[in-house]
């Protein structure tokens, strides 16, 4: 029986008993994000899934399926929660088996246009915890790993989050979100107003949630915030930014519900409260909804 | 009598008159790049500006006396305009003699933060006219050089816009600007509602109108507008932009005005038509006023 199939931590005497999985995580991440990178270099075709914010590319499914199928093959008895496949039909549930949690190409719209902010992301959880979190930049060939209990990383130099309190101070990141109906975007601009009347630093929108997080893993950003996302943009980044020191929860300023596409994540609880008390919530149908 | 000091192109037979110009812009592009990617690692002393989001570093002054001084002793008859000298109390007024439009970091608050997106911008005009540009991303390494007439490149690799002319399928860049007043936010956010109502695929807000314009000129992103910029944040990447095939207008769909503090670009008409049309204007000094 291999190590990674074994029923939870612990049970491989003295080992990591998620070792081998973190490793095809590690090797798969960089595997698809070269598929990515030479993809970018070439015509796609593009079609639409839900808006036109929301593309879905050949690309896309290609990467979703090199990963799964390479894992299934090597994990049989794990479940899986890809973008992709959740798209297509796929139930979206966090059971206590190892599962995990894919999104091949983060920064969609920013892949089809080419602009060189797209990640590939492979989160890990079992009894639903987080055990480990893989996200690879395909155009900077940066890799972010975070393992419960063992830091963070980024090509191998450890990450600290910022210890920023001083809101004055902040440059903060979100992401636009896929709805874009009047209220949704009287909402998203509320909120961004509210964080520049109230003197922040600086606000981005890079087009990727995933490195986004990992900007605030490695201390680049001081808070992050976002309606819209699904656990699989949050699942490894989660893992990192904790293990770099971090602080994920829940936009009401309660524990993080990965399946609730929402979420705050800072460098210091000073920091995530603020953005708590600030900002107004915008509703998404949950991951796990059917 | 170096080519370089001669008076306009043509001068010196056969040759580009401004030829060894552009080459010591590109030295110092990125020599300057290799001091800021090292400040990034270490521990910085940072003093407000004019405000908040505003700063200016011990760098952003060292970088700029290196690129200035070196070019003062090369070419002692040219003229300069850079960010930290104006800030200082120099004149910025263009006027026919060659003057360099220089701009130390592109991206202070990203530096400030040590978000990677931070750049080394080198202009050069002459008679009035943008002759070269030079823009060096600092981390990621990659210099951008556009000559009139002779086409922009990235390390070495020929750029073209985005040739997009639906605004369904347009990326959009911008950035927030220096000024926070409630009238010019309501403004800011305003043109960003307008946006997506009228349903382009997305917006990005980076923290470098450089970098933004060079991914406008790569074709990664289909238009660019801003208010509240400055002449040396556009000065470089105007040509390569239109070097690249591309439009660089004022936001009144006018022809650009390099001290107005306000440009629209685009990969086509189409595009920087739409934006002139459907963005309102947001008011700041002229570069050139008193």
């Amino acid at each position: 029986m291999k190590p990674c199939e074994e029923e939870g931590p612990g049970a491989a005497a003295g080992g990591d008993p998620w070792k081998e999985c973190m490793e095809a995580a590690v090797q798969l991440a960089r595997r698809a994000g070269q598929i990515i990178k030479k993809a970018l270099t070439e015509e796609k075709h593009v079609s639409t899934k839900t808006s036109a914010a929301d593309l879905v590319t050949e690309t896309d499914n290609f990467v979703e399926n090199v990963i799964i199928s390479a894992l299934k093959e090597k994990f049989p008895s794990h479940r899986f929660i890809g973008e992709e496949s959740t798209a297509a039909g796929s139930k979206c549930v966090l059971t206590d088996n190892p599962t995990w949690i894919i999104d091949p190409i983060d920064g969609t719209c920013n892949f089809v246009h080419r602009f060189p902010t797209v990640a590939v992301s492979i989160g890990f959880a079992v009894n639903q915890e987080l055990e480990f979190g893989v996200i690879y930049h395909c155009t900077e060939e940066r890799l972010y790993t975070g393992r419960r209990g063992q830091g963070a990383f980024c090509n191998e130099k450890r990450l600290q989050v910022s210890k920023e309190t001083d809101k004055s101070k902040a440059l903060i990141l979100t992401e636009i979100g896929p709805k874009r109906d009047p209220e949704t975007l009287k909402l998203f601009l509320g909120n961004m107003e509210s964080l520049l009347k109230a003197q922040v630093h600086g606000i981005r929108v890079i087009g990727s949630s995933t490195l986004a997080l990992c900007h605030l893993a490695s201390g680049a950003a001081d808070a992050y915030y976002q309606f819209g996302l699904h656990c699989w943009d949050l699942a490894a980044a989660t893992v990192i930014i904790r293990e770099a020191g971090g602080i994920v929860i829940d936009t009401s300023g309660g524990p993080l519900d990965l399946m609730s596409c929402r979420v705050i994540a800072a460098g210091t609880k000073e920091m995530a409260m603020f953005l708590a008390q600030e900002i107004q919530t915008i509703h998404y149908r949950r991951d796990d909804e059917n």
